[in-house]
């Protein structure tokens, strides 16, 4: 379900991947990209969005610290690249929590089409229009069981792959249902955990028309570098972990995934 | 005059910490959030300000890197945020510096009423109208002495909790003063080291209505947390201390408050 | 060649640096520049950038996430440095990507006389009007035997000192060339290892009019450091090394600079 060989694949060539991002997490998301193997950009100025959405080998669209600019500039990206073909991953960060975050990603979605939906189960719930108990930027507490039918639901309604990341990620093409149960519980307790993810799972994608085999080998090799960096570890205190994982994305080519990951066909 | 109680209040009750920032600062503040216990979301649109304002715990404008946009935001949130009761901290990084800084400075404290003002000396200097040699965001030097008179004056005027943090850290609520000396003296070479204490105390402040007791409990262990942190190192360098440091903030209701806190009554 | 003294220089005077700089990069800029023994400012609004061209030691300009509103005060705050007689330093991140790089990269050296332009060979292959094979904001591969010709060319037109970054750093003032040969291979995997250094080459140039000899020994000396850094590793993995780093520039002052630099006098 996975295919381990992708991780070499991003290494070898190397994709730039173009991120839309936040205050936040930006550096983390740079670093963690060049460690992956991959050339990361940021730009985000709109009079430069259609040469890169047209240059890129893949997009990242994050709402993290979205504003009325950045908004423009995401849909002049996200156009540009489905008009040259490059796949576009969405990052719908606490889309939830008010009516301009909801309001812009329903106009990304109705404008762009995304190759992949990343986000926390409160975020897709936000998406899929299913009522759950979500809190700022957090994913919220409620029936991860939900997980299934609403990565179901947003697949088919908008032609995509769905991952739901959290204690057990949930990956569909609105067809199959992969589930993965790896990674370290300090991986969430780092701001941009997510947002790396997404980032990642673009790397991935660019390189394989197979996008579920992408994205869960991404979430998968994702979560397990979580549970190396967390053995390096003296103390399992979040600021040397987030050093420590960042770290193991550049050994991820050196991981034991066949042995590790935790990978079901649910459906 | 402290209560570390506290901590374990924030943790529980893991408040909403909602921060305008600066590019400069937001992932340690994020990272240092998540570490203490609390919940941190970094949005800025105007478009979602009102709404943010009504649904976070707390609060916190930091001027860093100010805009017009951001301005215009901050304005939005904080009237919000005082319309709800929720506690607003004013971080007025550099106000000093220029013009445009003092005068955006003076219209959030005519248009919001601030639960505390943190800074450092040359910041609460201009905010007092005091003369005071500061110089681009550093605190300048001068005569400390001054800062309980500033702290008073300043507590006073805006009817808020003023800390000016620095080698002695200086509180006031306009009636009683409370110094701490704790800290190393890694923690103001590290960027952010006072925009993350504005944070830290804004978690505090959200879990009790006795906002000195809050500002003191979370400066002191903020600034016990550094000692601890210094106490890892195998040598007193920077980066190794901002990792520490934050890992510490992860353990801050292990440290032994009673023992290594030292807090004075002035007044 | 190098002035090693400049790094006590540096220490002594604590330079004001004001960085226009990107969101990706902010943080580690800001901590390098306080290990180093300067001090970081980084606003950005247009409102303040005439006070602050004037009040600061050295002005970087860097065009890393660009948009209208900070060009604008990146022409602000450079003309007011030009008539206080403020060395600029310019960082044209990624100029040969996008057209709308290129243009804005036209108008500032148009429009303000720089004290040092610092890129990598992609983006001053891009101002000399070369061929270069750039990717993003990558160096992308060329012959590197080129980059005499491109700084000589730069350095000439532009009445500047140029410096080319890469396993050969390439610097001249339109006469002499300098060619360095250290540094680790990790550094330039980390984001921001070149606007850091575009940085501390500010820092250098504002104790010394000798701006030929402040590039050459701020660059030196940087990738002095770090080979010290990688020598502190257990594991040779980019998120360590990162700290490592910025930890070594608090310790510039300790190395071995006669030992280790290799500097050549090419012409």
């Amino acid at each position: 379900m996975a295919n381990w060989q992708l991780i070499e694949e991003v290494r070898a060539r190397n994709p730039l991947v173009h991120v839309i991002t936040n205050i936040v997490v930006a550096n983390d998301l740079a670093n963690g990209l060049l460690a992956l193997g991959a050339s990361p950009i940021m730009a985000s100025a709109v009079e430069e969005m259609v040469e890169l959405g047209g240059l890129a080998d893949v997009v990242v669209i994050n709402i993290g610290t979205l504003n009325a600019d950045l908004v423009a500039s995401m849909l002049a990206v996200g156009k540009a690249a489905n008009a040259a073909g490059t796949p576009v991953v969405l990052d719908p960060v606490g889309v939830g929590a008010t009516a301009y975050r909801r309001e812009t990603v329903r106009r990304l979605l109705a404008e762009i089409q995304f190759a992949v939906i990343r986000g926390n189960i409160g975020e897709l719930a936000s998406i899929a229009g299913v009522d759950w108990n979500a809190r700022g930027v957090d994913a919220g507490s409620g029936d991860t069981t939900q997980a299934t039918d609403i990565a179901l639901k947003v697949a088919r309604e908008y032609k995509t792959v769905v991952a739901i990341s959290g204690a057990v990620d949930t990956i569909s093409d609105g067809e199959h249902v992969r589930t993965i149960k790896n990674g370290d519980p300090l991986l969430p307790q780092i701001t941009g955990s997510g947002c790396l993810l997404s980032c990642m799972i673009a790397a991935f994608v660019s390189v394989t028309d197979d996008y579920l085999t992408a994205v869960v080998t991404a979430s998968a090799s994702y979560a397990i570098a979580s549970e190396y960096a967390a053995k390096t570890l003296k103390r399992n205190l979040p600021a040397s972990f987030r050093i420590a994982f960042i770290d193991e994305l550049a050994l991820l080519h050196t991981h034991d995934h066949e042995k590790l990951a935790s990978i079901e066909e649910v459906r």
